[in-house]
């Protein structure tokens, strides 16, 4: 029982075989319409959006796909993530998740 | 035009009507099984899992009531979060939400 949860654990851990292969600087340089909402530094002015700042890049990658592609709906992300490519996506995500959490 | 960005900036930024209300510790003492993914300290071990540390505490709540409810669907969160009472989800938001960015 014990070794069964820890090989679930083991698994669930595992890296995914795809890693996200952003470039933060032009990350950086599509981030302006970001901010306005989710801080300038990356942490969230507003109690009911997430701070983005040094969270996970295939995570953050994966929320902005999600969300462009109608797997998350809102309506105020998803005019602003509609026309993303995918290096788009890869680059935002390895941008914020280059900021420090507490700059 | 300056001025009503401004005005959409402020109305974006308002805080909703409704706060939340959980009791951390009764968070921290349901957050074993959260932990095993999410990291003891609420960093995340795995780079498609986000961290929840520092996390606003609506977006939390929104967040786990959203996988509860099936709006965002996530075969791994589900069923954790199946059964959360409303003060339950916002306990383990309060406890997230508290802990430091940086251990």
């Amino acid at each position: 029982m014990r070794s069964g949860l820890i090989c679930i654990l083991a698994l669930l851990m595992a890296p995914p075989a795809a890693w996200a292969d952003g470039d933060a600087e032009r990350g950086q340089s599509m981030s302006a319409l970001c901010s306005a909402c989710h801080g300038p530094d990356g942490i969230s002015v507003n109690p009911l959006w997430p701070s983005l700042a040094g969270q996970q890049e295939l995570y953050l990658a994966k929320a902005i796909r999600d969300y462009r592609d109608g797997v998350r709906v809102d309506v105020s992300m998803q005019p602003f993530v509609a026309e993303l490519t995918e290096q788009e996506v890869e680059d935002l995500a390895a941008y914020y998740a280059s900021l420090p959490l507490r700059p």
